[in-house]
């Protein structure tokens, strides 16, 4: 089996090779630019490792895995466009750089280009390749509603919250999964065992950004920590920080939040002194552990031998301990 | 064969059938309330007679029929929010009556619930139904962009505007009923005769609203005329006298078109005025029945009988003199 190193390359070139008519440039010209935004590929390879994993050649799952990263950036475009983004990867985000309906316009187009990539799989294939495509492409607008909800909410549960995460990040990880297992002919039993393992996976990996943002090593995460707090981001630490806090502690983070004016620095701080006092890191982390066994266990169960395996038990490692 | 006031009542009511989900309701709730707003339901009509004039029955193209309806919905969500629209149907738009993010998003979910439901067809077809509707849908969503282009360019010809609407307004008519021939097995030359008798009607139709905008009966037309007028919207019938105008007729026209406060009863009338003086509205109209000619001569090609061509005969017919 390959790992995810070679299937980035692959897709990177890959994704420069889609076809695209010419005009409206208006319309061509922000997809291209999305996909060249860059990215480490993780959807797309889960197709290709999907495949090889039930014996599949990659070669086979090509088109949908472009399918699913192309439906991802999509995904971002809008998202991006709901959120007031300014950036993305550094760059202008296509709303900011060409305009709002340009955005919308293009992001649609860009859906329909991930369908008709996704459609290019066997016929014996198909039906289940596109079910399980839209499946997961509603519950990727549900999950963002469910995000855009949060920001006026003023309660919310961690199982709810999980609840958003599953379908806003981690339902597409094991759609991903799942898709390579299709294509390469797997089981029915094994291929769920495969997308839960890409779920509960996406749910850890979600838990684990969260948890970097405020406890990551800046120049490996390659971001700014903090960022979260900062926006009052409804995260499972301040979610939990929330659920768990005495009244001293809650009165402090309340002040905090309602702040309209601060000292991002301080606020961090502050906010992470409270964190502290509650455990609310070794909270997410065991949260995010009991994902991570859960998606281990579903590997366990998928019925290939173990050395076919180990590029995805590697893989999920990976991500796991990543910058922090 | 049945008659589109016969389908319009099955899927005003099949409509209500859809299955979506119950939350979040922010997300379903616009769904509902577009779908609920009404219209002749053309394009699924003419799928279900598209199904009948091969000797389908109208049953097995509903769920299609209802894709393309609800595919037809999400574009207009979208483009009223482009477009800034405050009215559908004299009822508040989505992004009014909620925002914009929800209204972002609701079309995207409504994208995704129409290619659900293109799919529910036969294996043997579901290929070929697909794939046509992601080459339209691509080609909507490149014709609402040439339409964005179109308000700020300065210059445009006729046969430009004549490409806009075939991508944004005629090739879904043509979708609509070449979707029901698959599904009824046609065989290839008759489908792609359907496409182009719907595509040609779907030209004319554009060309009609034009030209009723301008001159048609206000009451039976349900809208007050002279909107494109006034709002300087770049129609053929502007766009040919343009074309036409010697330098007086030139000159008063831009000095409308430039105008930033005017009586907007005065501005029709003055701009009415020198359509008149140039014959825009019988060049419209020959253009018009030009590719209604062009779509009777599909029609015509279609290889079944006559009988059964007779609905279609007369519902194109009556389009073209709907209200004016």
């Amino acid at each position: 089996m390959h790992d995810p190193a070679f299937f980035q390359d692959i897709m990177d070139s890959e994704l420069k090779k889609i076809q695209l008519h010419d005009t409206p440039t208006e319309l061509y010209d922000p997809i291209r630019y999305m996909l060249a935004l860059g990215g480490k590929r993780l959807r797309p390879s889960l197709v290709l490792m999907g495949t090889e994993l039930f014996g599949g050649h990659y070669m086979e799952a090509i088109s949908p895995a472009l399918g699913i990263e192309v439906f991802h950036n999509f995904t971002l475009m809008h998202d991006d466009i709901m959120d007031k983004a300014p950036l993305r990867r550094s760059q202008p985000t296509v709303h900011t750089k060409w305009n709002q309906e340009i955005a919308i316009l293009s992001g649609d187009t860009m859906f329909v280009k991930s369908c008709e990539l996704m459609m290019q799989v066997k016929d014996d294939v198909l039906r289940n390749v596109m079910s399980l495509f839209y499946k997961t492409a509603v519950e990727v607008c549900e999950g963002q509603q469910l995000d855009m909800n949060y920001e006026t909410k003023t309660q919310a549960t961690l199982e709810e919250y999980i609840h958003m995460i599953t379908l806003k990040t981690a339902v597409l990880v094991g759609c991903s999964l799942k898709t390579g297992a299709i294509i390469a002919g797997a089981d029915e039993h094994d291929r769920d065992h495969l997308y839960e393992f890409g779920k509960n996976i996406g749910v850890a990996f979600q838990l684990h950004d969260d948890i970097l943002d405020v406890y990551g090593d800046e120049q490996k995460f390659g971001k700014q920590t903090g960022g979260d707090i900062i926006a009052n981001k409804k995260t499972f630490l301040l979610l939990k920080a929330l659920e768990v806090a005495g009244t001293e502690e809650l009165k402090e983070l309340k002040r905090w939040l309602a702040m309209k004016e601060f000292d991002k620095r301080k606020k961090v701080e502050a906010v992470k002194d409270i964190f502290s006092s509650l455990h609310v890191r070794s909270a997410a982390e065991k949260k995010m552990d009991e994902h991570f066994q859960l998606a281990i266990q579903s590997l366990n169960r998928v019925n290939v031998s173990e050395e076919r395996k180990m590029a995805l038990r590697i893989f999920s490692e990976k991500l796991m301990v990543r910058e922090c």
